[in-house]
């Protein structure tokens, strides 16, 4: 089955399936089946989900310390008094915010730099939040950053540039362990991890 | 990594993640992927989406005549003077005229019934267009009605209530043959379909 946008028996129809197949990993084919399915809803639904989406991006906001996603001009980690606001944990974007909470081990706040370091794709230091990092150190008395970035190329020249903006400032710098992810077994992990995991091998803690 | 709903920063975030969930074959995690795919976009960008959705559903409507989606009140396929219009494809929905027409080997008109009777789910004879169907055997002069319904129990079902009340009408009434799909292996073809090819044998047009 191969459906040309030609094919399609309304304009209306061939809008929505091109709408939904725009998106990043839908094809044509399951675009038609959601718009279908749309379809077979009641209005009033249909009109809740391209409300939920108008007013996403419109309403939208960042929070004004950290730039993770917010409803308010500060967000709830931010303005948490229970939180321990002088450990910040660096992190490239919105999905490891959550990623990292829900591990539930991790009482500090958060900087979202929106991106990290890449050259290939243009992305300089000047791009991504790496100053308003470096603001905060001072005035909210930072004593740890935490570099959570990804084990990528990117991700350590990101953690090189950011540790040389803050060298000077006296703040600890640390970044995530690297070692075997916890399951694994020895055999069927990477020989760069496992001998990285070797060499940084920590004090048995019996 | 587990995304629960309390765990998103923002309720317009979890408002739109939560639409995108809703839809059939998305999880959690692709919908969030999907909102923050938009959330980069431009604004007009996420807008248009939005009115895609709304436009199709405030203003889709279905052809008069073959019950097939369409921008106007006839659909091009019932307008078309190309057509042959005494011969009617009986499909289930409206992919099903979709993957018809793409094979490029069908020239007549359809008659979309919306559904196939299933007991089952609750779906008989009246929830679906077969009365629309027998209405138009006479005024449109129809000289055949092709069945092209599941070849499922359903489908059977359909297709037999379909013969019986076509019956003393006049119209020949087939239904698309079933046999091995082209370009497979006797092996690997079910028995009930190779049983049934070799029953419904053609004579060979060398």
């Amino acid at each position: 089955m191969q459906f040309e946008m030609q094919d399609y028996p309304s304009i209306l129809l061939s809008n929505a399936v091109n709408e939904f197949a725009s998106l990043p990993g839908l094809g044509r084919k399951t675009a038609l089946r959601l718009v279908l399915h749309l379809l077979r809803q009641p209005e009033n639904e249909v009109q809740h989900f391209a409300d939920a989406l108008t007013r996403l991006k419109k309403e939208v906001r960042y929070c004004r310390i950290c730039h993770n996603i917010s409803d308010t001009e500060v967000c709830p980690i931010c303005q948490s008094t229970r939180r321990d606001r002088q450990t910040i944990c660096v992190v490239e974007n919105i999905q490891d915010v959550m990623s990292i909470e829900n591990t539930g081990q991790y009482s500090g706040v958060y900087h979202v730099l929106g991106g990290i370091i890449s050259p290939m794709d243009g992305i300089g230091p000047k791009d991504i939040e790496i100053d308003s990092l470096v603001e905060r150190i001072v005035p909210e008395q930072i004593q740890e950053v935490i570099l959570a970035l990804p084990t990528t190329m990117e991700g350590d020249t990101t953690n090189f540039y950011i540790y040389k903006r803050l060298s000077g400032t006296g703040v600890r710098v640390t970044q995530i362990a690297r070692g075997m992810a916890i399951g694994n077994e020895l055999e069927y992990t990477d020989e760069i991890t496992l001998g990285r995991s070797i060499l940084n091998r920590t004090e048995f803690a019996g």
